[in-house]
């Protein structure tokens, strides 16, 4: 078949960004198209730095789909428009063009469907024979039309579980001390990872607690009120917190101004000022914790649904490319919720770029701390299953690291850099 | 057999603390024993507040070796000398004696060895039949005589893991996002846990690059300038810290002195220290994380060696008891680094007790920030192996939650609460 096909990772990665990479270039094999990626995204593509991934060995290519991170480089990079930047997109065309690139899957969030999106819309102005392919994968969940984003169902499995298991410890100690536990998750915006912790709860006695979300303004008194309510029914008490909320005012709790003895600025998050809060005004140990990147790449412990959804996205967007589908996305359909059955199909680019998908009010209960049965629905088959990779004799899992071959250069260097 | 066993927990729990009671229980059994458990450790005994393990199922009990946590509770508290505090250790024999109690097993770390020991020779002194042994535990492997300690291979495991899958994600960041990834680990006066990161890293450039140590000062214009060179040499650079690290003067670093915006103290963490030093003096996008309670609660990824580790020195302390070897603990001794090979034997607690054991500075690099071969040849083994929990169809481990079913009281209240 003629013409080759451009694999690039944008935004923030996932524990399994790399399950969907192994599953595009599995599937480009299988139609006998030759694969490049791009080295760090977009940038990868401006400065022609482009990656052979026909170099790489049977084996480091099976290893890629439970390797964690990002293999090839990813970036966090915002396409101009063509009217403001137009070099940019003149300098992407004629990478393609001198690297005879026909098909271009670019996988990540809102904002990469986006530069997708524009790239499609410009070669199809221009005239350039490019099929442009968008590819899910965030760990936010936020990303339109899609049921559920791959790497989220595997964060949503590492929170559920940290929860469980941190709570099974706190409750040991909570006789003689620390009696409350402050857990602070990723979503800035968006507080599904937060909700996701709620599935730890089995009853109305079990951690998580208290789940504070983006969506809704942080009520300091009633905070305090059921932290305090729950430590008297329960002995000790579990919170979760989005590092995305926001007081009445509209400001985040994590830049609430704290500073350090010399009045620096400290790089914040919410756990520590809840957990001052609780210190202060409740008079209780406290301890807590912020997971920050350990959370998103934890593939030691991937969701099985989520890895499945990872795989069958990367194989689907090179069927959609090869099919000359220009300008879509593969997302995953939910077709029953117990037991658990999805399908892949394809969405216009357009409809999922830019749009951001909030946690439903109807997802949290009504004293805004938890999660509902609609919520619990939603997100149970997303941890379901675990894809565990394989360790090797130093305890340690055998994660690949790719050789990466760059592919000759043949035009002169880009001037942006 | 005469006479019950009674089992108690102290201190900080473990993954595999519960792996260490299930063998006590088993073994107990085997023999045709009467097992209880104090509730929260030693409080327990002074409260009467005992728990009859025979009202457990067969199939608890087994959950009981794969569940986090301490689950009879645990606590805090440190009995004082006999002469200072007369009518606790009276009390302490008049409950062993109310319930025909002759074997007394304290799993714990430093603490619970001196507690053991003191109880141990208490007894002796006032002519009751009670037989005392230590089993030990503690994620901060500082115990003396024994190789290691039953927890710390499960952290120690966690941690590795941590910064490898961690450090995955920013080198895929790295260049045009998060360039220093700092991860705080515990281990408030003892560097083993930091240390065991250190096993991640294969070659020379792969993470950790800085390890920072409680038994060395920090040195902040050194921790600066390697910080640096690694961004310049490998693109980016992952730091990890203990807790405990302190400067020249000898005051922790997490207790530099943060504030909020009030002019409260925070409640501190090194890492985000560190991390506003990285970007104020270097200018870099740094994140960090702090997973506390949740490193030493995962026991969906102990090390299966520490777990047989565990489960033996709870068999062993059975064994100890009834055979009337008064005052030991079974402490693990290394036959072979490769392959290895160990053997559980009895210690006196005299030996156990009050001894702290810091990481030798043979086990520390001559800059300070890494691991020796030395040091790697004892920790590997320590994380090798995976004892994965079974997981229920909500996608979460089957950890058990034990009925704790109270053995009637025979005593009055005891005064001290």
């Amino acid at each position: 078949m003629a013409g080759k096909l451009l694999y690039a990772q944008s935004g923030g990665v996932t524990a399994v960004i790399n399950t969907t990479a192994a599953g595009v270039l599995a599937a480009a094999r299988d139609h006998g198209v030759r694969a490049y990626a791009a080295r760090n995204g977009i940038l990868g593509v401006l400065r022609e730095d482009l990656i052979d991934t026909g170099k790489e060995s049977a084996a480091a290519l099976r290893a890629l789909a439970h390797t964690p991170g990002g293999a090839f480089g990813s970036c966090r990079y915002k396409l101009k428009t063509p009217e403001t930047d137009p070099a940019a997109y003149a300098r992407l065309i004629e990478v393609m063009a001198a690297h005879d690139i026909r098909y271009f899957l670019y996988n990540g969030g809102n904002d990469s469907a986006d530069t997708a999106l524009k790239i499609s819309a410009y070669a199809r102005r221009s005239g350039h024979a490019l099929v442009c392919v968008g590819v899910p994968k965030t760990v936010d969940n936020d990303l339109a039309v899609t049921d559920c984003s791959p790497g989220f169902g595997s964060v949503a499995k590492y929170v559920a579980l940290g929860v469980r298991e941190a709570s099974l410890d706190v409750a040991s100690m909570a006789e003689s001390s620390t009696k409350v536990f402050v857990l602070e998750v990723m979503g800035r915006h968006a507080g599904w990872i937060a909700a996701a912790a709620g599935l730890a709860a089995r009853g109305p006695l079990d951690a998580p607690h208290l789940i504070l979300f983006p969506e809704l303004p942080f009520d300091e008194d009633a905070f305090l009120a059921k932290v305090a309510d729950t430590v008297a029914r329960v002995g000790w008490c579990t919170v979760v917190t989005s590092e995305g909320v926001r007081n009445a005012a509209g400001q985040f709790l994590a830049e609430a101004g704290t500073r350090d003895a010399f009045g620096h600025a400290q790089l914040g998050g919410v756990a520590p000022v809840l957990a001052g809060l609780v210190k202060q005004k409740l008079g209780l140990k406290v301890h807590w914790a912020l997971p920050d990147y350990l959370q998103r790449s934890a593939r030691h412990i991937a969701s099985a649904t989520d890895a499945a959804h990872a795989e069958a996205v990367g194989r689907a967007a090179v069927e959609y490319a090869l099919a000359g589908r220009n300008g879509v996305m593969p997302v995953i359909e939910r077709r029953r919720d117990a037991p658990y059955r999805w399908a892949i199909t394809p969405a216009p680019l357009a409809k999922v770029a830019n749009h951001e998908k909030k946690l439903p009010r109807a997802f949290i209960t009504r004293d805004g701390f938890g999660i509902t049965a609609a919520a619990r629905t939603y997100l149970a088959p997303l941890i379901h299953g675990e894809a565990y990779p394989p360790y090797g004799p130093d305890g340690l899992p055998r994660y690949v690291q790719l050789k990466n071959a760059p592919v000759p250069r043949k035009l002169v260097p880009w001037p942006g850099g």
